[in-house]
């Protein structure tokens, strides 16, 4: 068979055999794959293992590896080591569910479906994020194996646990680990489209800083008419720092916060500004219409070249229904910043616990926890496997594939250029509106077929590359 | 016998049945009578139905009356009408019990315990706030009953369901049976002595006025990966707008707060500098040092004459163990503030919602929640039967009793003024370290057997007063 036609072998393998592609996608999305919350440490290793078992049906020697968390997966293909070795990567673990109330089914019971404006979408948690993305790339390496009998190139699968959880465990795992896990470059499969019919490859990350702050006041919960007025209460100490976390332009307020960061080059500035993402497009399908960030700044750039700030969580006092005239003894909150290139993690988060502790009052105490910390990632605009990958993209979805940065952040891509000094390409089929993190979260139908065989065609384009 | 001969029966009549008296508060502290949550309303019935019985026991004629909520308990002894028939009001509901982590042991199985200073000390939630409150005028009429054979003036019995939550319904109630409720004044046991060897009569109570509020942003949750910088984030407008309630004087920013609000005459205000209550004293056994009030104000002004602001509950985004990079959809926060003589809580509410509303963002919503609502009530330091109680007070403590003002507030008494007619008479035996609506709850076994004792010695002294 020639190059041409074993793609289209593969491409007709896929399509006959979307349908079980389906199921052994929701065979994967039934396994409550919670990293967050260690009730579901033994979801977390079942996915693993059925993962690993899944993949062995395909040809590649599957391994679940334990970490000092939960279980990774190491699958490599039996490559003679003459042609490229590319190392995949995606996670089997979940965001939490709650609220729970908010979802119309029950989130690991999976589902087709309509969407509201009748594209058919996958409902379940990690339907998009990531076990529909990195199961693109399973299906496309089984259906090159199927139609084929073997991949184009040499493959490795490593999968994660812990992505949702900051990858603590699985980067000390990549260092110990590098010498097998050496590859040609990295692909990476979870970042979304520009829109449902435009594919993308996205070049920039942002860099994450999470931090937990909990603010003690009382040694214990008191009664709000006795001690009210000459108690400090932790929820006005720490409302008040948080309060003033942006000033009247939406600028972050701690000092040094912007240290560092460039503004765009000015031809990027001028292809951001064609682009016209409007609030209209981005903030009314999720009811909102201001744009919340910098008020000198592109939508675009408030999303994606800007760093940010969001309390991803705050809790203090009594929040059951009712009442209760309590000032509690203490209270807190999770913040995370979005970096840019140019910004220090270590710096940033020593910027803001710095400017936390400046305003606690002298009874009070502070004390923080750190979630996690990434610096924000620029990829080569220029390695050769993009403009291959972009190509493939092309021809799949028939309109050119874009180049965009992404608000979102993937450490682990740093840590792949750190310890195995591997560039990455980062190609997704996620969708603004798939809710991941969310209730509800979904992926489109379309996503999911389209993405495997979209892989199908980078494999065989990569193939080409000279190593 | 003579009433001198008479009191001294009951006084040693109730050190004799003591055990006695703790063993019947224990049971009605074993009922879960919490009335914020819709899944203790049976327990709530139990409790009234558990109380009406053990009155009846005593020749009162009880009955258990349905109102719009949890049911109230009337009971009246069978007076001649000669005498003066007071009116005792408590309240058998108690606080929520959470965090239940806190509490070192389970809340509703009471136990005599030793104080961390040698203290005896019932534990149970209820030990102080109403149960045990309204325990000791039930067992001292129980003592005057066996020792004499009948009470030495005319009590009605009003004991009612719903005092945490505001009395919603029982303000109706009180307007439903005025005329069956009339009496000459009304006693009424929720309040505190000045420290555990300084009896009290609370001659002033602070006002409440109670909100909720919730904001919405977007329509659902957001990965603050793709949407932060961009989309709106309800926890930054709600900590922004809480955040700025206080200047740095410690002073109430809310326009119109301080409205109508007078200061101390100038002979009070030296009285209660010769009191010198220090942060020492009121602060460091909870833990803190700095009184958090407006910085030219004494303490005890801070904490009684002056009105303030909490925020009591503060909830939005991911709460639970961990990170969650979201941006939630809304966030709410519980807010109260105590009121003094002066303030409209119908003003300071509006004032309230208004100071918020115009901080909401064009594209994000606010919705208000009314939890209570009262005014501060200022009583009549020369009606008669307060010079008899504080005698009586002074006489069983052996120190003088002090008329004090209250931070707290028990919005029923306006409602007695208002509906009935009635001054109230607000004499209890709480200590400031009760840990009332919080873990631990506590009341001193003292407070229990000497707040006995002290009402046997009051009704004694009321029933001498001309009518």
């Amino acid at each position: 068979m020639s190059d041409a036609s074993k793609l289209n072998a593969v491409l007709d393998r896929i399509d006959a055999d979307f349908d079980n592609s389906l199921e052994r996608l929701f065979a994967l999305l039934r396994i409550k794959s919670i990293s967050a919350d260690p009730a579901f440490a033994g979801d977390c290793k079942a996915a693993a293992d059925h993962l690993a078992k899944d993949i062995s049906s395909i040809g590649f020697a599957a391994d679940v590896r334990p970490t000092r968390g939960h279980p990774a997966i190491v699958a490599k293909s039996n490559g003679g080591g003459a042609r490229p070795r590319v190392l995949f990567y995606g996670h089997y673990d979940v965001q939490p569910v709650d609220p729970l109330d908010l979802w119309h089914r029950p989130p690991f019971e999976p589902v087709v479906t309509d969407h509201a404006d009748g594209r058919k979408i996958i409902v379940a948690r990690g339907a998009e994020d990531d076990k529909g993305q990195l199961m693109t790339f399973v299906e496309a390496c089984r259906a090159w194996k199927h139609a084929t009998g073997a991949l184009p190139l040499d493959v490795t699968l490593l999968i994660e646990g812990e992505e949702e959880i900051g990858s603590k465990n699985f980067v000390p795992f990549l260092e110990e680990n590098k010498h097998e896990l050496a590859a040609d470059y990295a692909l990476v499969c979870d970042t979304g489209m520009w829109d449902p019919n435009t594919p993308a490859i996205t070049t920039a990350l942002r860099g994450l800083v999470y931090e937990e702050i909990k603010i003690k006041a009382a040694s214990r919960d008191l009664h709000s008419g006795v001690f009210g007025g000459g108690a400090q209460n932790p929820i006005r100490v720490l409302t008040r720092i948080l309060g003033g976390l942006f000033d009247d332009n939406n600028r972050i307020t701690i000092p040094g916060f912007y240290d560092g960061v460039k503004d765009l080059p000015p031809d990027i500035l001028a292809q951001w500004k064609k682009l016209n993402l409007s609030a209209e497009t981005f903030l009314k399908p999720i009811g909102l219409s201001i744009p919340a960030g910098e008020k000198d700044r592109l939508l675009i750039e408030q999303i994606s070249s800007r760093p940010t700030c969001d309390v991803n969580g705050i809790v203090g006092g009594y929040i059951g229904e009712g009442s209760k005239t309590v000032i509690p003894a203490q209270a807190s909150a999770k913040v995370s910043f979005r970096l840019v290139e140019g910004q220090d993690p270590a710096k940033i988060r020593k910027a803001f616990r710095d400017y936390v502790s400046a305003q606690i009052p002298g009874d009070c105490k502070v004390e923080f926890g750190d979630h996690s910390s990434a610096p924000a990632i620029a990829l080569d605009w220029n390695m050769k496997p993009l403009a291959a990958a972009k190509q493939a993209l092309t021809d799949e979805w028939g309109r050119e594939a874009l180049l965009i940065g992404s608000g979102a952040s993937i450490p682990i891509v740093a840590d792949f250029k750190k310890t195995l000094g591997l560039d990455s390409l980062l190609v997704g089929f996620g969708l603004d509106d798939d809710n991941i993190h969310s209730p509800n979260e979904k992926y489109d139908l379309k996503s999911y077929h389209k993405g495997i065989r979209s892989w199908a065609r980078i494999l065989a384009a990569l193939a080409e590359l000279p190593r």
